[in-house]
């Protein structure tokens, strides 16, 4: 049971959306402009990342879903996705991608983790200041996500199909639109 | 020397915000609504939340920014933001706001810390379940900033009047006209 009352029986974030509109507003574009804005990374990659901090953090209801939005953008799907969550170091993912992973999991860890090694391995295979700047940020914002979710005491879904679900919604419409689903307070 | 090239000169998140524009207008909202819109926590209590988090994360320039941010705008000014950082237990805060700095130090942590304990002592005192909502995501909000700052690097001025300058335009204007600002890139 979630620590305050949201008086809605939507799961992790998504209550609390309904519960304060006014801070999912700059939540949802936050996301939106992240993890499928104009980028040089694919949208399936930055969930990836996304997903990963989040299992790093523990934090159920992110994993699962962003390993959903990843899995339904990537390729190689689901089990890519749960490669990377074992262990990133032996994923089948581009040696850039796992520079950047590297450096998520340092922010996780904290800010001043991020060692200049680890930006200069990551500039060493090809990624951009901008590659570098929104990793650091995406891994930052679910520190962030995480924390709410947890943090209010939100329960997670066990069946794979309300996160499937989800990750139809978001591929096809993305995370502002979610935002309009909240608008109306159920306060 | 920040890990990336943000071709400005200005310090820690600043900087940050004129290299991406694109985040900063979600980000700065966010600050906006959490630590400035209407609330039944004044501007100066929620700003000292937010100082209090960004020490423990070690996060120097978020720290003396909101601390600047918090002593401009709370009666008792930088004396009682330095009591708290010192010791939240000791500091001469209502019991309502030492319950509430309790939680925000178990999101610092992590957002599973949080314990139904934790909320049943805040709501002992008083607090509302849209206190102990704020409470979370400004805490969660802080994990973010702090690893976006120290994790790109970014540099922090040590000479106090810089912080002091920032809180003269914050309380005066917000953090929205801030991004306006940034809205120039300098890329």
């Amino acid at each position: 049971m979630s620590h305050i009352t949201l008086d809605n029986d939507q799961p992790g974030i998504r209550g609390l959306f309904q519960f304060r509109p006014e801070t999912a507003v700059p939540l949802n574009l936050l996301a939106e402009v992240l993890l499928r804005g104009d980028s040089t990374l694919t949208r399936g990659e930055r969930e990836l990342i996304a997903s990963y901090v989040s299992s790093l953090n523990q934090c159920r209801f992110c994993t699962s879903s962003h390993a959903a939005f990843a899995a339904a953008q990537l390729p190689a799907g689901m089990e890519l996705v749960d490669q990377v969550r074992a262990d990133p170091e032996t994923a089948p993912v581009p040696a850039k991608l796992k520079a950047l992973l590297r450096i998520a999991a340092a922010v996780q860890r904290g800010g001043r983790e991020v060692t200049p090694d680890l930006v200069r391995a990551a500039r060493a295979e090809d990624a951009t200041d901008l590659e570098i700047h929104d990793t650091v940020l995406i891994a930052a914002a679910f520190c962030m996500f995480n924390r709410y979710v947890d943090g209010l005491g939100t329960y997670a879904p066990d069946d794979p199909a309300a996160y499937a679900a989800a990750a139809e919604r978001i591929v096809a419409s993305g995370y502002v639109s979610s935002t309009d689903d909240a608008e109306q307070p159920a306060r």
